[in-house]
């Protein structure tokens, strides 16, 4: 019985171990065609991974290596903490450029990879605490017309910045678009032919990968996961076709990505210097949290789709953790990308195990094969980033937002605006604006007059349909939670329509529609109350749920409006008081 | 007819000049008792204003004089344009903790007066710009919560810094808790006996003058009317008897306020500095906005009680005039303080013409009586401006909020603990906070699982009533608007439902308590229903309100949640869903 009993609760809900670790739930129910299909991700992701962690580690003005050191401990810590099964973890395009921001930012004489590992241990620690706050739900502070905003304005900053490396002049890496701008004009005359045409066929064939050679592909008679699986090696194709021009065409005066060190840091906690951790502190908060938020978001898309779960506060752990090793183990602050998580599930990935074997491919990679990617041209690292960076664009959602919600829109619109004048400031301004968004949504509620329907126990609005009503009673619904937004309207409403309305006698405020009071709006109840007493009109309430009368029955609210009452309907109001 | 139709309008509604001159229209109704009872308050209120105007100009670190000047053309301005009848602007302690606090964190070189005029100029400019958007409902980003912990704050803080004062040692003035501490200590044994004598005497007096001196006056036969108005002229008491003291006997060693020049500035528009302008934005901001909301709160709550009404908006307009007045008068930021409001009102005055008469007896003292002040000991102004803030404590809606609602508690403490370290930050702060515990009241809402009463058409939720259920249909309710605040909750929550309740087809999101719908949220239900259409799970809406489903038809929701439908009732589905 007992073993019995055991067995099933092992097969319906996971064990104290299998909740923290989710990789070991996983790995207990594993199949052979699992690990087939991880394999498989596991390699076409890595193909991706190396020229893209070096590319966004160059993007944040950093060594390569950097991003690649960033590719290996951190997914494999993701790998064993997270809920999602295919989101590929590492260095992200839009994490690099707020990297390179941060570091642009700092005071003369501070080390720029002293100042990243700083920057992705913080980042860590703000998601790890967010966790244990239990915050999973509500890192949505990073509402989706901001983080749209963001993003947007994030890929055009980031195309512009690797212009110069994509045509071969050589510039300050620089974050805001009057100057990038600047820049590319001043230098545009000293373009460089060959690098402009390593970078453009990079770019044409990591494009024309997608569509055209599968195709081919397709036509030659492969299957078309086949094809599709091959398509993707295109970084690959990109990496040593362009190596190969530079190196037997001796073409010395491309930019390349140098010397890479071989081999791997030993990962070591080193805590941050206090002054330093202070600066960096609020582009930590900003990394962490729109890495997290991108990452969730794209783990949730694919999840739904194989009907599977994701637990957003273990995600805070897995992602906090995962930014944690890249500080210790040399990296850079890490998320789940979306482009590369595309890839890692088209390609059939099923579990994490595909992003540990992806790891293990770049970890070689830094032991034994760096001196390969020393004559790398720069040129197709800034043509990979730029083909990642191109599938974040997305004006639909854009005209979307905009034409559904005038608010949500403007939020989108000062956010990107905000973000070329200055990434961190831009994004602060339009959280800040998402927060104000919401005291403005209720700040004009919806007003209604309401009169019964003749013969029935209906209440409805005056205005839109056939009802009787009662000169010396006013029914009131407000359609918004009584807030300090709106309460002073409510009492200015209120005392508007005593003061037209000579009749009126009882004010029945009806709260079918009002989930919340706050103690802005109490105080308004009761001197709305009390002033109306003084006048010989009396203030009711009706339809009032739940919640808000537990929340009502801890203040004197009921007592002061007596003789006032608290009518459980607007007909019941009315049968009491039309007399 | 012409004439009699003019009349009638006029008798009921205001001309345009009346609404934008409020005053006109008072004085065109003026009766000979209004006169009476309007110069009583004004004498009243004048006896207290000018050794208060005088205070508060020292309060905020200011020569004495500023306070005169800015109780004679504000005043008199916002007499004409305010909606108010009986609130009394000029110098509050508020407004004038907040510009010492200001001034003291200029660079050097920088003229405090420049920089005080500067103040009130920007201060008013803020309002008036607030008046032309519209925003006098607006004004509400200072929550109560915020506002009275704010206040509790600053006057902790006031009868801090004037203890020196009171107690005869010299002290910089300073504006955190810390070094007012520190100061006092460290100087409290340099106590000079004389001068606390004074202090205390003349804070005895005011004391005693509201309740002992009423009474003994009514005793000796006075009606209680006369009692409270001779009880009044304690303000003048004090300085006349604390000034007789130090002249007569010879008293030099007591601060005293010193010479003050005779006559009034001539009003006049100097543009302020760019530079001293942008450093004083915020500071001159929230001054102005403290001064608003207090000055709007008082004045509703004293129209309600005559059932007058206040134009929040006209407000805006007048108090920003009154601002620039000040600015442009010599003067200092303006406000209609609580206390001698209070005092304006219970002395009966009817309209602002007790106001004017207010300034205009300020004006004769600022022209002929000044050197009559010279020798007030600083001590009786300390003991004026702290009487003043005591009035302002009220510990019972400090104990109110907080047991009503524990975000706004939390938001009342940690704004206070804010002000003791720095005023400006500790108000800011107290506004995001207000603003983010709106998201956070929204981030965890009611949600019901509902059922149906059996027999009926009611929908009710699961756990409270007894009600039918049917095995295919989830029907939930969410009490509170669909926002980037719980959007991902809602998902998840979903998510949940279907994966541990295999059965369900059909999800019907009841929105009845539901008032609007944000792009965050509809990108959230376009993904459930997408996401369930995969697994054949088709997702509905329900009580759809009027303004929520016009903004929905202009996404394309209702198409993508398709063969989902919307209903207009629970009931409805259910009988269109449960075959």
């Amino acid at each position: 019985m007992r073993a019995n009993v055991r067995i099933s609760r092992r097969s319906t809900a996971p064990t104290q171990i299998e909740r923290f670790v989710p990789f070991v739930w996983w790995i207990r129910r594993y199949t052979r065609e699992d690990l087939e299909a991880d394999v498989t991700a596991g390699i076409v992701t890595a193909i991706l991974l190396v020229p893209q962690g070096m590319a966004f580690a160059i993007l944040a003005g950093l060594p390569a290596q950097i991003g690649l050191y960033a590719s290996i401990l951190p997914p494999i810590i993701y790998a064993l903490l997270g809920t999602s099964r295919t989101l590929a973890v590492g260095p992200v395009s839009v994490a690099a450029i707020m990297v390179g921001y941060a570091l642009q930012g700092l005071p003369e004489g501070v080390d720029p990879l002293q100042a990243t590992l700083t920057l992705a241990l913080l980042a860590g620690t703000v998601l790890l605490l967010m966790g244990f706050a239990g915050m999973g739900l509500m890192a949505n502070f990073l509402s989706h017309p901001v983080l749209t905003g963001f993003i947007h304005a994030a890929v055009v900053l980031i195309i512009l910045n690797q212009l110069p490396n994509l045509i071969g002049i050589s510039a300050p890496t620089l974050w805001n678009l009057s100057s990038v701008l600047d820049s590319i004009t001043q230098g545009l005359s000293a373009t460089h032919g060959i690098t402009l045409l390593i970078g453009v066929a990079s770019i044409a064939l990591l494009l024309f990968a997608d569509g055209l050679v599968v195709k081919l592909f397709i036509r030659l008679g492969l299957s078309q996961h086949r094809a599709m699986l091959i398509s993707r090696t295109a970084p690959l194709m990109v990496v040593i076709l362009a190596t190969a021009a530079v190196t037997t065409g001796n073409l010395d005066f491309v930019a390349t990505v140098g010397k890479i060190p071989e081999g791997i840091p030993m990962p070591r906690l080193e805590l941050p210097e206090t002054v330093l951790a202070i600066q960096l502190l609020p582009a930590a908060i900003l990394i962490g949290l729109v890495g997290y938020v991108e990452s969730v978001s794209v783990a949730i898309t694919l999840a739904n789709r194989r009907r599977q779960q994701i637990d957003t506060n273990q995600e805070l752990f897995a992602l906090g953790a995962a930014n944690l090793a890249g500080g210790m183990a040399g990296g850079m602050p890490v998320a789940g990308g979306f482009s590369r998580t595309m890839v890692n599930f088209v390609a059939g990935a099923r579990t994490q195990l595909a992003a540990i074997i992806t790891a293990a491919l770049v970890a070689a990679v830094a032991l034994f094969f760096t001196p390969l990617l020393e004559h790398l041209p720069k040129a197709s690292l800034a043509a990979i980033i730029i083909v990642a960076v191109l599938k974040l664009i997305d004006p639909a959602a854009i005209f979307k937002i905009c034409r559904y919600d005038r608010i949500d829109g403007t939020v989108l619109a000062i956010t990107a605006l905000g973000v070329f004048i200055d990434i961190e400031a831009g994004l602060a301004v339009g959280i800040a604006l998402s927060l104000i968004s919401f005291v403005l949504r209720a700040a004009r509620p919806h007003v209604a007059i309401m009169g019964r329907i003749p013969g029935s126990e209906h209440f409805r609005n005056v205005n839109r349909h056939n009802v009787e009503t009662w000169p010396q009673l006013l029914f009131l619904r407000v359609d918004e939670n009584l807030t300090f937004a709106n309460a002073a309207l409510l009492e200015s409403l209120v005392n508007h329509k005593l003061a037209t309305m000579s009749d009126i006698h009882h004010v029945i405020l009806v709260l079918s529609r009002v989930n919340a009071i706050d103690s802005t709006a109490l105080e308004v109840l009761e001197r709305l109350s009390e002033s109306g007493r003084d006048g010989g009109v009396t203030i009711h309430l009706s339809d009032v749920s739940g919640p808000v009368m537990d929340r009502l029955e801890r203040s004197q609210l009921i007592s002061l409006i007596a003789p006032g009452q608290v009518f459980l309907s607007a007909h019941e109001a009315a049968e009491a008081l039309a007399k």
